[in-house]
């Protein structure tokens, strides 16, 4: 059942809309809480840093992952959330000497919550990513940067998840203290509207997409998440199976299963990854599958990103055109939009 | 093209079953290796694991972040090769505080090299699990592991993926001196010749997977490690498009794609893990997905494995049914066994 929102579009679609004002909104009165926690973690002996989530924020750490590792010498685990609620206290590190994050948009994901408990309790630093503070999340993190993004109402995350992407960005630039990387963050926002417009204007393009039974989302360093994202929004709208992939990894096994009647989307943002991706362009085209290309004007890409946005803050833009490909493809076959399948918004972890 | 080996069968048939005989070689021959990395770790400041791999090495990592993190309290980063590749030693750690593994059979995936070499330059203790010892990445560690598992002629690991796991699991057992994990770890070949038998007299099962265009194989904790590597053998050997989850994560989107059309392996070894796997069955049952279990032989599953293998250990052994089907498979298909596809067995990343 598609719920509308009061102006009549659905709530999924609404929210994707949003995302420039949210994201200003949190760079503006966001940004105190982040400075708060960014000087107070400068006093504490972080080695590493350690991230607990799951579903779409799974590809937001997946994002910290380069974004700490690239920009801060810093190696950063994604944390196997079962090793805490399924082998209890035997999993938990006594000597932590990293930084632990949750991100969890609604901040009751159990097993995400007991990661940052057990974390807290040996006198690890703690940091909740969430939408809400008084969520348990909130309350068991020695620190809580809130996403300020207003309810989010769809069950497929959009607003929460490039909120999450900017408030790991803005922690890094505190934590770095960069004039520069402060004033490329301030232009995200207008960024986040040039591809919402240029994506709610090619979506005819989902008419070539649409007869794909297999959607393949392929990117690779800092877009490895976006290409997550993608294939994540396509399938919890869509039903299609679709996955991510980054394009090293496509080329070690995945890559036999392509035949022309895959549809491919591949995240070319610039950057050090571009080549690589147009490699994989290339051996897709050989193998048959039709490709979509979500990259910058200059690149001759299907969906265009902004070019002045870098490569380390792109992921926030340039999922944009794969969430307004999976709200149209989704339009397309009558599929309910803001309530698919048998999801709910809250998982409680089995 | 099928190359046949020597008796008449495929290299990919004649190495799965060769896998009781290797990992007893490597239990043997091997130990003295492993015995004098653990004594000359325990010298050095280890507070995490950092692996890299690719592929079936990089289930095989999946495997390690569950086996240092709840046996060893020890976090276990997945690292992102790509940030070593792609954006040079600007993401080397100063100070890496950690173990970083490189796992790759064949030791010449440069990316994987690369991140050893950097590590070790750094002064982290660096260790290479490889089947071939005069390899780059051997000679980029500190410390070798060989798997010693003979030359592998079939394109996709079989002997090469348990002889890692088996390699991983003595490195902790000598690490923590344990006599009775040591025990565990010598019954590990005869539960390997059991499922081996299992799974060769089951395969009649494999024309009730057939029909599928989709196939899901789900695990969790330790065999999420198993659940990932069975989709990349299927999907490797069949070209069928299969998925590797973790029941908790399925659960988190991925389920809205399921149809009446999937099919489902679902490992279901023994251990905290089996209730979720049992729920999700019943979830995945109530959209009318036909599933098949690999499991003990009091479970009722389809596919057995022995019973007093202990979780830590199991997926050693739960992924030869899913190895069996592979092969099974893509007799069945006609499909070419020993170099599917497009894939080569070194993979230079691009």
């Amino acid at each position: 059942m598609t719920t509308r929102s009061p102006s009549g579009g659905t709530h999924f679609e609404r929210e994707i809309r949003e995302q420039p004002v949210v994201i200003a909104g949190f760079l503006n009165r966001g940004l105190p809480a982040v400075s708060r926690v960014a000087r107070a973690l400068r006093c504490r002996d972080v080695r590493y840093v350690l991230v607990a989530a799951r579903g779409s924020s799974d590809n937001a750490a997946r994002y910290a992952q380069y974004l700490f590792g690239e920009r801060m010498r810093l190696p950063v685990a994604l944390a196997a959330p079962s090793l805490e609620s399924l082998y209890g206290a035997r999993a938990v590190p006594h000597e932590i000497g990293g930084l632990v994050i949750g991100i969890s948009q609604s901040g009751r994901s159990p097993d995400i919550v007991s990661v940052l408990a057990a974390a807290r309790a040996n006198g690890a630093p703690t940091l909740a990513i969430t939408n809400d503070v008084k969520s348990p999340l909130a309350v068991a993190a020695e620190f809580t940067i809130p996403l300020l993004a207003g309810l989010e109402r769809s069950v497929a995350a959009t607003k929460t998840y490039t909120g999450s992407l900017a408030a790991l960005a803005s922690l890094v630039t505190e934590l770095r203290d960069d004039e520069r990387d402060r004033a490329a963050l301030r232009m995200v926002p207008t960024a986040l509207s040039l591809a919402l417009d240029s994506a709610f204007t090619n979506v005819p393009l989902v008419d070539y997409l649409a007869p794909a039974s297999h959607v393949l989302s392929v990117g690779r360093g800092y877009n490895y998440a976006t290409a997550m994202e993608i294939a994540l929004k396509l399938r919890e709208l869509t039903s299609t199976i679709a996955e991510g992939f980054s394009s090293a990894d496509l080329m070690h096994g995945p890559i036999a299963a392509i035949t022309p009647d895959t549809r491919v989307i591949l995240v070319a943002a610039p950057g050090p990854t571009l080549s690589s991706i147009q490699e994989t362009a290339a051996a897709l085209k050989r193998r048959g599958a039709h490709t979509i290309t979500i990259g910058g004007q200059t690149t001759g890409a299907d969906l265009i990103l902004p070019d002045d946005v870098p490569e380390w803050l792109s992921p926030i833009v340039s999922v944009i055109p794969g969430q307004v490909l999976a709200l149209r493809w989704a339009e397309l076959r009558e599929q309910p939009i803001d309530e698919p399948g048998l999801l709910t918004k809250i998982t409680e972890t089995l």
